[in-house]
């Protein structure tokens, strides 16, 4: 077992990752006497939520529906209904056991029920792993707006048992995967190279190639996170790939794309783009390509017409003051973010893209 | 004008109180320059909202259902709409007016909008200035508990016109001074002594006085909150008579009696408690008591069962570990929280409520 500890002063958290960590006690141990409510979902929970059973005295939990459509409101009042009908109270703790929706949404409840309980992450997709396991990002959407209701709020834990990643559909192993190249190339030079040496294992599921792709991951965004918990500065280099990846969810309806695939193909426009503006030279653009594309990730967007394109990237919600800022590179681990830059490049990226 | 400072840290904010203050810009100068939303409800609205347009830059307003029963989550869907059709972004600033309803849902949705905007107050009723305006609760019921759901959030600013309160209802003045009674009571011997020679200009509600006693009452309440932000200690000290009076307004509905009816009512029973136990002398039962009936305020709750009593309060949630506490008195202006008192003390205040 690896573990990492997530440095925010006395919000500090440790991330445990390993093969077969579910049921050893792991949740037990930070619920310090607690009361815990374990939140899944249909899909999750019939697999693995016995193994937080007894071992980890989590005895009471509610099971949501399964998909992006229930990160609501709605379905958040099915989480308090089950905190109030169980008569928790604030030394409650909220155990989330699935992906980012169950995640962010039993997160949020957390954040939220008597103004703010404890929290524990039981990650079940690689996605959620390497993502949603650092930033204390929690939040719901709202039907015009993903992730428009939330909250900051840290985890007392992370428990990333990658033995459960074993039932993950090759789909959504790809999606992670995507996340995971994105460290590479924002900050992590050694780790992008490591991924071109190990992309076979990784897609095999080999539990020590998993470790060390969420471990590295969770390093980087830790780091990141630390020096910016609020997402000030630093934080939206986090963000490459975001702006056109969130272009092309929301063109396709958030159903066709996974977001790990939006982001593949967004980080390969900003590629295009940082090509364009003459920052990142074209054999790293190839080497990105090729990379994601071994992990059955897209490389391109779906055709959508440069003004459509640009509408969507403006209403994003990391434009600020009306100036639309991107994270682009200058080479392979090396990103900026940045609103200066000549508009020819993104021309020619959407109309490529649009081709 | 007064001026206030609630020291917090980077997140410090002014008070500023006095006769006449909507309209003279105070909003705007702590917009910085941000887009704002004014959230009031359908009965201050007319009254006061124009106040706040072109001195104060607030262009965009939602107005909502006036009623503790609309302080849910679906009316936090009216201000998400409002905010998300308006296209705000993270650089919005959320503006209340209007009582502690509208305070508390305006203050949660800045909280959870894009994870958290900023946020001013503007309160319209006694009870608002001198409760709401200082310690960054935020929130709203759910069909099943009171303040379940909510978040911790500072305003950037309060701006507390003791002009407006020249149109508030007789009965909901009366409600504001029981808090302005309990700052007294339980550390500012000084404000009570103060209080009971005052009483008759503040029911006229002459500037002077209501500026003095919501100026007194934020400031005890802003060295009791700076102590202890997160309510882990002291702040406990400002639920006295909330835990007797949060009895009372479940038993009743929360419709027959005011919070702050309740919470007189409620003060009388912990002094009550407090003379049983020998900690207070019945001079003091019969000072608090009198005062709180010279401000048209009830002193003895309404005839409920002792068992049923019990239950109401066991459930209250300042209950922690299911061991009762209470805020009891040792003198006025001593207040002390402790579950270390002789139970025969309780019962007798309850059986002498129920008669």
């Amino acid at each position: 077992m690896r573990t990492l500890r997530v440095e925010l002063g006395e919000r500090s958290y440790p991330i445990y990752i390993g093969d077969g960590l579910l049921g050893q006690g792991l949740v037990a141990e930070h619920l310090a006497g607690d009361r815990a409510l374990l939140v899944s979902n249909e899909t999750v929970a019939p697999l693995y939520a016995d193994r937080l059973g007894e071992p980890d005295g989590v005895a009471q939990s509610v099971v949501l529906p399964d998909g992006e459509r229930y990160k609501s409101l709605a379905t958040c009042e099915q989480v308090y209904d089950a905190l109030i009908e169980g008569r928790f109270d604030r030394s409650a703790t909220v155990v989330a056991l699935g992906g980012g929706v169950v995640g962010d949404l039993a997160g949020f409840c957390a954040a939220t029920f008597q103004r703010g309980v404890g929290y524990i992450q039981v990650p079940t997709t690689l996605l959620a792993q390497v993502d949603s396991s650092v930033g204390g990002k929690t939040g719901v959407n709202h039907p015009k707006g993903k992730n428009m209701i939330g909250a900051f709020h840290q985890p007392r834990a992370v428990v990333a048992d990658t033995g459960v990643l074993a039932t993950l559909p090759e789909r959504e192993l790809s999606a992670g995967l995507a996340e995971v190249v994105k460290y590479g190339l924002i900050r992590d030079p050694e780790l992008f190279d490591w991924l071109e040496a190990n992309a076979e294992p990784l897609r095999r599921r080999e539990p020590d190639a998993l470790a060390h792709a969420v471990a590295a991951s969770c390093r980087n965004k830790a780091d990141v996170v630390a020096a910016d918990e609020r997402e000030a500065g630093v934080r939206a280099l986090l963000n490459l790939g975001h702006t056109f990846g969130h272009a092309i969810e929301t063109s396709t309806g958030y159903s066709a794309w996974l977001h790990g695939e939006a982001v593949a193909a967004g980080m390969c426009m900003a590629a295009r783009m940082s090509v364009a503006l003459g920052w990142l030279a074209p054999e790293g653009l190839r080497r990105i390509e090729a990379l994601l594309a071994r992990f059955g990730l897209p490389t391109q967007p779906p055709a959508i017409p440069e003004a459509r394109f640009r509408e969507l990237m403006s209403v994003d919600k990391k434009s600020s003051g009306g100036q639309l800022r991107l994270v682009l590179l200058q080479g392979i681990g090396d990103a900026v973010v940045t609103g200066a830059f000549d508009p020819a490049a993104l021309t020619r990226t959407l109309r490529e893209s649009a081709a």
